[in-house]
């Protein structure tokens, strides 16, 4: 019963139609330890396929992920990782630097074609970084949900240097980092009690 | 067959406990036009029951939610919205503004009890509101992905003044604006061809 429990979650909605609430939201947690079970490229291609329809500014879409999977692109990473991140990231089939191109605009012709949407940022260096952060955030979060979608678990981090890892990672100064999230079958039996969180009326108000 | 899609569409995921992934990623559309169909506040209780638990950093849940639903709340909003987003949204039943608390770290100690996260924040402004907009655009993502959940449309919209709207909303300085979210049920007929997607090999790395 728990071994089919257990395959059950593991396999998730990998190839479903439909994903359950609890496995999005409910019950889904932020995974420090992993199983030892590889995360299949395809899955990734999932995850991808799923989160680029999420909605961005101007369908402007600057996320560009760079998942790492063989020890050796793991091991550029792990110096810039605050000391608590690195063991977590160390044992993870996946981690995926989530970081936006400073230059997104310039898809802005073939991706918002309706208007010259590109001239609202290419001037103004100050909007188009807001935008950027802002909008490769979101697509963060579609990932996060997108990975639980299709079977996985997640554990998002921002503990970390992001120069150094734009140093080693993007040198020419196109891309920069925002965070990372860990990716693979998370250990159930290693979590801790599910933190609080506010209440509606703490975080809400209706008018 | 075509109203008892509509209204299967409408219904969405109310009381279930799954969402397919064409509701949530694939047939998702952000809507500017909106059926005259209201949406009941106890919706807006279960969006806020979803995307409360998507991850944050520390737990820090900084996203603060005003729902405006009244006539009175939405002309206050207005003013301060571009052009082009005045119609669509004094047509939404429903507009939220995500924002985010400026003194989120202040929760920390019931948030995540285990260390002293508050400390990390405090004394360091720039890194409270990098982690607060980052953190905030993570939740705006989730209440975006959520309110499909529930059988909602959404159309965010970050084209707005705002400092204006913290004057109107927020005039004690605590909270900040991030972007707006229509809610409601969009008009399927009065959408466009859906723009186009980055390919995986164009946002997207394996290493």
């Amino acid at each position: 019963m728990l071994l089919n429990d257990e395959q059950a979650r593991l396999e998730g909605a990998r190839d479903g139609d439909a994903v359950s609430l609890d496995r999005l939201f409910r019950e889904a947690r932020t995974y420090s330890a992993w199983l030892d079970r590889p995360v299949a490229e395809e899955r990734l291609r999932w995850i991808y396929d799923l989160m680029k329809y999420g909605p961005t500014s101007a369908n402007s879409s600057p996320a560009r992920i760079v998942f790492l999977r063989t020890r050796e692109a793991k091991e550029r990473l792990l110096p810039a990782l605050a000391p608590g991140n690195v063991e977590q990231t160390r044992g993870a089939p996946v981690t995926a630097i989530v970081a936006y191109d400073t230059r997104f605009y310039d898809q802005l012709p073939r991706l918002f074609p309706y208007v010259d949407a590109r001239s609202w940022f290419a001037d103004n260096p100050a909007f188009a970084e807001t935008t950027a952060f802002r909008n490769s955030s979101l697509q963060g979060a579609y990932l996060i949900l997108a990975a639980r979608a299709v079977g996985l678990d997640a554990g998002p981090m921002s503990g970390f240097d992001n120069a150094q890892v734009d140093r080693e990672f993007f040198p020419d100064g196109h891309f920069k980092s925002n965070f990372l999230v860990n990716l693979g079958y998370g250990d159930r039996t290693r979590l801790h009690e599910r933190s609080p969180r506010l209440a509606f009326e703490e975080a809400v108000r209706v008018l």
